[in-house]
């Protein structure tokens, strides 16, 4: 065992919860996952991976998590539409508790940020965000060095930035959210939309509920017609909520992770195009537009214990 | 004269540039204007100002200019459209050499937003948004109390979100942005679009040129239809710009300073209606929209005389 310092990283989200023990250099010394699922309760979550970490030969030195909903401010989890745990959970009393050890939250798509700049391509940036692509769109915004939370802890909620005033109904009950058009599920309703007018493509031959980005991206690459259509359409709503994020913050990149951005060139050609058309002048070739330096199935872990060791380090 | 500090705020706009001296305490002084357009270059207009300002008996701590288009970090104003000054102006450098006093720049909804900070209602707010209403729609974001800048100085065009994609022709050369729907010349717009539904309305005696917002308020305070419905349109585009904003930067509140936030309750009523009905569910009832706590003549010139005090002073 060396001197390094270890920090587990905990990755909740609403099926599957991974983790794993990260040294100081961004290292993954260790790997795991759980079902989130069968757990009534965020103790029973975290029991079952304290037990599992305490097993290995490593000494934690703090703890981080990222969840949906969770609050930094806070340090609970606050009532996040997809897990099962209802209200506010003080997921980091509880955590404390069992471990006796630090815990510190915050959303998933921040830790996502803290691992890319602890561990991705944004450690000499002062100003970038971070989009995850999934299920759903999340973001997080650094701010002049520092990760954006705003007054209350939640800032950096780009998956709903309304890009379609009335259009298509996002599971936050408002309409026209951008990530019901670049996210997994958007993804499926574009193909949804626009298969009638390509009779032949591949994609009809699947059902509504086995399609999925990597589908359209295979198709994509077999120059499928309605999936190249869809990846255009895709990357043009990319880039007006990117144009909007810009506006704002003024980045100096915006890395893309998981999700349709796995699809490379397919994407990125596309949206580089729309960035060009949409940016406002003063805008134009300002912001990077990169994959994220991070891998989709363990940014999050990353991320996570980024958060423990900058809680420790800073 | 007392031991007060006192500082030079000069407020750049298109056709008219006011200035003015502030002491500490943010009381205005002395104030003039003059006209920007006779001036070919930079230093012409500077000269003027300042001649003007060596006959008042005040003795100048720092200069401070709010301008379209002015960069903080380069000193410069940086290709400003509705300016005859073409290019990048030094514009800094040139006031410093013929003020031999220190001059910082930035842009005029920037200043409006340090004016709230240290003269208006901001004070003790970490995260806040100004938004100003004039010809355009500028803005200006404090976050984590320090002005967003972003990676190029130029961050906070919230003018320029895309309301509807392929909405009316932008100034910028873009389609559907915010300002070209709740700014003076928005407004204008919307009476255009909707006056053929109301042929009883008392704003179809004006000629298109004459239209402006105060002329709407005034006839929406008479039960106007057509003026009342431009009000409702105006409020709900409104709200879905400062929804957007409020998903990024979770701002404690948002602070509207002239053109139609000066009609009051005729805006703020139906803008909080539209605010409750689009904001998402975590973000309802957390950001407060009011007036701002300057006045629309002299926010510019207390800005920039502000920025002159933040630089010598924190």
């Amino acid at each position: 065992m060396s001197n390094n310092l270890y920090y587990l990283g905990i990755d909740i989200g609403g099926t599957s919860t991974k983790y794993g023990i990260v040294d100081d250099n961004g290292t993954l010394v260790y790997k795991n996952n759980t079902s989130t699922l069968p757990h009534d309760t965020f103790d029973s979550l975290f029991e079952t991976v304290w037990n599992d970490i305490k097993k290995q030969r490593f000494t934690i030195h703090s703890i981080g998590i990222g969840a949906p909903n969770g609050n930094y401010y806070s340090g609970k989890i606050e009532n996040a539409p997809n897990l099962k745990w209802k209200g506010e959970i003080d997921v980091c009393r509880i955590g404390k508790k069992i471990s006796e050890h630090e815990v510190s939250l915050t959303n998933d798509a921040n830790a996502a940020a803290i691992g890319e700049k602890q561990f991705g391509k944004a450690k000499m940036m002062k100003d970038f965000v971070v989009i995850t692509l999934g299920t759903g769109l999340g973001s997080g915004f650094y701010v002049n060095n520092t990760l954006l939370y705003g007054s209350n802890g939640m800032a950096g909620e780009a998956g709903h930035i309304t890009i379609f005033p009335g259009g298509r109904l996002c599971s936050c009950g408002r309409k026209g959210c951008l990530e019901e058009y670049v996210s997994a599920k958007g993804i499926k309703k574009t193909v949804l939309e626009f298969k009638h007018e390509f009779h032949d493509s591949v994609l009809n031959q699947y059902q509504e509920e086995r399609l999925n980005p990597l589908l359209v991206f295979e198709a994509a690459q077999q120059q499928d017609k309605l999936a190249l259509k869809v990846f255009d359409y895709t990357a043009e709503i990319l880039a007006l909520g990117l144009t909007t994020i810009i506006n704002i913050t003024a980045p100096e990149a915006i890395f893309l992770l998981g999700g349709i951005s796995s699809a490379g060139n397919q994407l990125f050609i596309p949206l580089q195009r729309y960035m060009e058309q949409y940016a406002l002048s003063i805008f134009k070739n300002k912001t990077l537009i990169l994959p994220s330096g991070l891998e989709p199935d363990t940014a999050g872990i990353l991320g996570a214990a980024a958060l423990a060791k900058g809680q420790h380090t800073l």
